[in-house]
Parts: structure tokens; C-alpha cells; sequence
């Protein structure tokens, strides 16, 4: 188990996310959680690890990967403050899928033990309830992405990833800061790196300028003008929504 | 609500696939279990109905696919006999996120009542891991799916497709019938349909024979040596254990 208790858990914040309506099941598990600061590049789990916890994004990025036999890594998902991942935890005897890594200078993460967790799964069925809306929310973000793959250009898929970081933005522009290396970038939007870099030139015309790992959205409702008429989802996603 | 009682349901089927570890839940869902015979093209649900039913297909195909504002159309999934769809049923007041709509001749689908199903959930824990496992095996499929995107070229693509069909198959070598037509095939897999006629092509070289919607692998073994050393998989899925 990598968590070590250091200090107290931002409890706040993982309480919102997945116990809202479920505080019986986090009077259960917060005494449980731990959190641990980790260094750019430290690796969180290996695929094939025993699932011990399932882990939040307190701080910083994570990215996770897959190797296939002939050599290849795919960046499966990246991780930013607020997401939740290492869901194989939820089940009995499971290990996890795929590699997790910290990105960029530094990352905190907190651990729910698989044991207990499961343990209130079992026992809580509003919980179980919430754990089910989280893992159904993940299938729709999988299959949404796998659409995006057909019905999105290279650059909407970008500028889909760039409104996803806006979403915390009031205002109608926003500085970003892109701590994920272009390649992993590249991989996770399913383009090679060269195409990523002419998806940013495309994206000039809609008011992006990228200065190495900064990039300035002039206008988010451009940005989605350009993105979100090509998306299923149009209407009924929290990065359009946020501006209306 | 679509289903119509008709006849005796398929029980030994469904039970088998969903209920084998819940002898409870089974009893109490089977009696309200209804199902339908459907004729080709025929719609089972629309984007945004309410979800009244999780769905079980017993015979035949049923291809999701949803519409872009921009008048684009996906293909999210193809469902086979055996598969269950409609898991927004799992969640009281959602309504469906796709068109389900019968490919092939004809189909024959069952229904259990979004309701009763929900009743069960939120009183029976161990079945409620049941359906747990069956979202988190969702998850797996799309992200393998999205994986398979960048790692996997267009014929070996349609290659683990047509691997996926011959999971039933006890020999090394198979004659399918694909009851998708090409252009919705194509859509499936990501590609555009001249792609996929150039994918048949290329699996040529591995031993497969297309003749109209019959498709013969004359060693599966061979197709697999093609596909799935390019797949971070390999070693842990269905369509290769068949075969060891």
C-alpha cells in the first residue's frame, strides 16, 4: 500500500464529490482515508497491482496507461483535481487495468481502502447507489470519447479537452496551463504528436494562443462554437453549460 | 412501454447471465420479465425516452447509435444475442442516451421493468454487486475500444471484431454471418466504409473469405497472431481463451 498518513484528509472536498447524500457511509469511511504527497514521474499502481484503494485527485495530475505486447503505450485517462480513479477497488480480489502515474511537478492523492470500502457497498444501498451513478457516469465518458474519435476533427477533440479545463472558468476567457507533456496529450486525444501540434494552429481562428505549457482561450463561447455542434452530447454537458 | 407479454420468456438464458450468483433477485424479477418479437429496422427506444426497461437481447441484432446537432450518426454499439443494453434503467427518472433500433431480419428481446429492477437493487447488496460488475465490465469494453483506436490498425480492428464472433465457435476454423450492414459496421469500428472493404482485403493474408454478409476465418488462430499482439489485453480476453 503506497498511502502513508501524513495530515488530515481535505475531507470537504472528497466529501462533496462522491457523499454527498451518503453521509452515513462517510462517518464509515473518512476516519479510513489517507493521503500522501507524490513527486512528478512517481508511479501510483502498476496494471496487474492488488486494487487496494480506490484514489482522489486532490491536487495535481495522473495519467494512466497501457502496454500492449508489441511495445505500444496508450494513455487510457488523465487525471485532474476532482477526479476519482482505481475503481477496480470497488471489487472483491481485483487488480488494477492499467499504470498510474503523477504528472507534472507534484500531485496529492487520498486513498480509500478497497476493504472498507467495500465493506459499506455491501452494507449501504444509497451508497452502493452512488457508486453505481459514478461507474455509469465513466461508461458515458468512455463511449462519448470513442464517438468523439468519429465525429470530431483532430482539433474539436482538442478544443473539447481545452473547454474541459475551462469548466471551473466565470468568465467568458481563461489562462490554462496544460501540465501534460504534448506526446501524452497526443495519445490521450487518440492523434499523433505532430497532429496535435497542427490541431493548435487550426484552433488560432478560434482565439487560442499556446505559449509553451499556457494557453489562452480569448473566448470559451467561440471555442464551443467551433467544438460542440459535432457532439452528441450538445446541450446536456457541463463545459457548455457553465457559460449559459 | 414497448414489451408485450407473449410467451414464456427465455428464463435459463437470462438467469444464466445476470442472476447465476442471485437466486433471490431472479425470483422475485422473472415473473414481470415480458418479451417481444421485433421485425428489422424496427426502433426499441429514442434518445431521451424514459428508461423503462434494461433490455436483453435473445435473438437477433440491435445496433445504439446516436445523432450529432450537425446531422452526423455513430454507431456506439452492436449488440448480440446474449448482450444486455439499456442500463440507464438501473437509475430512477433517466431516460435512454441512444436510438436502439433491430438490424438483421428480425429479433427477439426481453425486458425487465426499470421499477421492480430498481426495488431489487436498493434492497438486495449482493445483486447490486452483480450489477456493479456489470457497469465496471462496460467501462472495460469502451476503453478497449478506445484504446483499440490508436493501437490497432483498421483490419486488425475488424479483425478482433470478427474474433468476437467466433467466441461461440469450438473450431479453429469458422463460417460467420454478419447481419450488420457494411456502412453501420464501418461506423462501429470507427472507420469509413471504403476502409473497411480495404480491412477485408487485408485479412485476405490471415485466411479470411467474404462472400456477401457470409464471412469465412479459416484459422482463427492465424487471425489472432494478426490482432492481438497489438492489444494490451492479450492474455486476458474471451476471444483468445477459447482457443488455448
Amino acid at each position: 500500500m503506497h498511502a502513508q498518513p501524513s495530515s488530515p484528509p481535505p475531507l470537504h472536498f472528497i466529501e462533496q464529490s462522491l457523499f454527498s447524500a451518503n453521509p452515513d457511509a462517510w462517518r464509515r469511511l473518512s476516519p479510513s482515508i489517507r493521503r500522501r504527497e507524490y513527486k512528478r514521474d512517481e508511479p501510483v499502481f502498476s496494471n496487474g497491482d492488488a486494487a487496494h484503494s480506490l484514489i482522489f485527485v486532490c491536487s495535481g495530475w495522473v495519467r494512466l496507461s497501457r502496454q500492449t505486447p508489441d511495445g505500444q503505450e496508450t494513455v487510457s485517462g488523465l487525471c485532474a483535481p476532482g477526479d476519482i480513479f482505481g475503481e477496480a477497488a470497488l471489487f472483491p480480489h481485483a487488480s488494477y487495468p492499467n499504470d498510474a502515474q503523477v504528472i507534472g511537478d507534484r500531485a496529492e492523492l487520498a486513498f480509500i481502502p478497497a476493504s472498507e470500502l467495500q465493506a459499506v457497498i455491501r452494507h449501504d444501498s444509497a451508497f452502493s447507489a452512488g457508486i453505481l451513478a459514478l461507474l455509469n457516469e465513466r461508461v458515458a465518458q468512455a463511449q462519448l470519447r470513442l464517438e468523439h474519435a468519429s465525429t470530431l476533427s483532430s482539433a474539436q477533440r482538442l478544443g473539447c479537452f481545452l473547454l474541459r479545463l475551462c469548466r471551473t472558468e466565470a468568465k467568458n476567457e481563461a489562462v490554462l496551463r496544460i501540465p501534460v507533456e504534448k506526446h501524452v496529450l497526443a495519445s490521450y486525444l487518440g492523434m499523433k504528436p505532430e497532429t496535435l501540434s497542427r490541431s493548435f494552429q487550426q484552433l488560432k481562428s478560434t482565439g487560442i494562443a499556446v505559449s509553451g505549457a499556457s494557453v489562452t482561450v480569448a473566448s470559451i463561447e467561440k471555442l464551443q462554437q467551433y467544438v460542440c455542434g459535432s457532439c452528441s452530447k450538445s446541450g446536456h454537458c457541463d463545459s457548455e453549460q457553465l457559460r449559459e
